[in-house]
């Protein structure tokens, strides 16, 4: 398998979580997000990913995106270890933790939604900075009140085993701190997150430890 | 079952559209979401979905929301007619082109968002229609490029039946009429839209159709 990242990723660091949760080998392919204006946007990676967006990954004659649809795949495909439990009620809920980051968080954050801010729009770093944030720290509260309290997330959002739900949390959270988000406030959410990243498939997928990292 | 919904709101569209695809009966509860500074906002609905987001769908005993999560709920609890194809390679296809929608174009558009940009951000009525046109032209033109020419969407976007991909392109493309975006890039999606409003489990979804429809 060949998975097109970026360490920075938020959405090529869930497939690289799934892929280690897995133990999926896979070859990473560097596309930078920033260098020579954005290596996504040109014809050689279109032709991977029509979309140019990151992450892609290439499993034999099958060329697929959408972080989402990929970690599904893949645990269609390589069902064990399972990243969805087997009830359908189960299964819903780690989807709708999921998608709390996955659609009410992180498309608002993205690059290319900050530099319309900040190009189009004129907004100051300040202004950016405090969109981010609030985004942040609105949508992880969203989350908290899906898993606080709630005897389903004792130890992972969803039962004993890391998720989908997972894999979209903790790359969440490092944005969260690397944008200097409040976390006081979510602290189920801290509490998971620190507990995913004892797992050494958690630790090799994080964004330093890419061979792409700067 | 229960739904919540708005009937503007795209996400509950989706679902409406889920639910009589699969000729599954509700009860829709409308959920206003300007009126009384938003009745998604208030504490009775907060009991039913914590993130104050429509559409919510109680099932039982089941409280559901995202409207992803709530249609592969549907397609794991009530099988027939499915909304996913049966092979993991093309239901990460169908995810894809769903996703394409839920997380590229429609998060950048929500209401809260644009509420944002008038406000805290101060930009026009006009900076922010450009804004909704852009995020949607742009958005759009990704989702064509994976219907166009492709075999597999010879009539929906995949295949001879409509699938999750089809519950949340339509109401997308609902929106960008709405909202006079360009279409005229895009011909494949508005072929498949086209498609897709002659069933009647699309019709009766429709927002104009709706008990709460102004």
């Amino acid at each position: 398998m060949k998975l097109y990242t970026y360490f920075r990723s938020s959405a090529a660091y869930r497939v690289r979580i799934a892929l280690n949760l897995k133990n999926l080998a896979y070859e990473a392919v560097p596309v930078h997000l920033v260098k020579d204006g954005g290596q996504h946007l040109k014809d050689d990676y279109r032709r991977v990913n029509p979309a140019g967006a990151v992450p892609a990954l290439v499993d034999r004659d099958l060329n697929l995106s959408q972080s989402l649809a990929i970690i599904e795949y893949l645990d269609e495909a390589y069902p064990y270890p399972p990243l969805l439990p087997p009830d359908p009620a189960a299964r819903a809920r780690v989807r709708a933790i999921a998608l709390d980051v996955a659609c009410e968080i992180h498309p608002i954050n993205n690059l290319r939604v900050l530099k319309y801010l900040t190009g189009e729009l004129g907004v100051s770093e300040e202004q950016k900075l405090a969109w981010y944030r609030h985004w942040v720290e609105v949508g992880l509260a969203a989350v908290e009140a899906r898993v606080a309290g709630n005897p389903e997330s004792w130890k992972f959002c969803h039962g004993g085993h890391p998720t989908l739900a997972d894999c979209c949390l903790v790359p969440q959270v490092f944005n969260a701190r690397r944008f200097g988000c409040r976390l006081d406030h979510v602290p189920t959410v801290v509490r998971i997150d620190a507990e995913c990243r004892t797992l050494p498939a958690f630790v090799a997928a994080a964004p330093e430890n890419q061979p792409d990292a700067e």
